[in-house]
């Protein structure tokens, strides 16, 4: 049995579940996800919104051991050490142009920001949890991904999976396995100018 | 009676509806959002991941006359026309630097963007919808909300409020006021690299 980890979360104001329940934990099952399950994920990427309805999202996945092993190559150690275990592993990346006029997108990274969003969202609504990561090489992930940098810029390494118990992990991780807080809301929401 | 507007999206596999109802239209009533509304949008936002949990998004909300008509300012004069009648306006920024140590940090917009869509779902579960706009000054936002352009991006504005009928919409306008359409998700997520 996995030990079940309190959601010690406090909203501020009534809020939808899907929210709240969302969290990033590093101790994955590796058990393997279906198809069905990778498909879905990338549905509710596919319907975010972008400037333009350009989509400049791109999701590069891996679930293969191959795979599984060329992505870890891109991830700092300490995102290695946990990693490794999630059946998938995503890269996701924003294309810097916009796909008709090929003129520089501004808002791409924030439309990949989007994007990314609904995957972990409706990871949580499978059963799944979506662990999104800042700490890895763009440049080793691009040579993975076989990717120029000029032509996308690399946002996020994602791990994709179940729960698995947390005695698995380092003592430091092991500390940090559960939901974390939030700043309160009047420091990142106000009305008015500043 | 607002006109039903059918909702013609085929997802390409099953996926929560929560992703494939959330659209952009473009004629709001102008019938205020209460304060707990108000707040339950940036509650959702709140508990967006973002790299080392800096939370680097930041919402700037009108929804006084004169604050809507400041707002309202920035955007250009196409998006001018429909978001004034939207009982609150947004402005989505990101915060450049980690707030602990100042470095620059690479993933700020893209955690906007992910805060952005939290927002933009929540506003679903309250009946509400939100239409975010590329098309504004960003210059002119920066002045509207007296921020510095070095400590902030400034990403998206948001017009938030109730579906009205289409009819007060300009010929064009009226003739995309409908849920659009997406790639095929071969295009957006593939298997292994390039």
């Amino acid at each position: 049995m996995i030990p079940q980890i309190p959601n010690e979360r406090v909203p501020e104001v009534e809020v939808d579940a899907i929210f709240t329940d969302r969290w990033s934990p590093r101790a994955f099952s590796d058990e393997p996800l279906s198809e069905e399950q990778i498909a879905t994920l990338f549905e509710a990427a596919r319907w975010a919104p972008s400037c333009f309805n350009d989509q400049p999202w791109h999701f590069r996945y891996a679930v293969s051991s191959d795979d599984r092993a060329r992505f870890s190559e891109a991830l700092v150690e300490k995102n290695q050490q946990w990693a490794q275990h999630a059946p998938m592993l995503v890269f996701v990346l924003a294309r810097k142009h916009f796909s008709k006029s090929e003129k520089p997108n501004r808002h791409a990274v924030f439309d990949a920001g989007a994007a990314w969003m609904s995957l972990a969202l409706q990871a949580r609504r499978l059963g799944l949890y979506a662990h999104g990561m800042a700490g890895f090489s763009v440049n080793k992930a691009a040579e993975v991904l076989n990717v120029s940098l000029d032509e996308y810029e690399i946002m996020a390494a994602v791990a994709v999976g179940r729960r698995d118990d947390p005695s698995k992990l380092s003592d430091d991780q092991r500390a940090n396995e559960k939901p974390n807080g939030r700043k309160p809301s009047a420091e990142v929401a106000g009305e008015g100018s500043f």
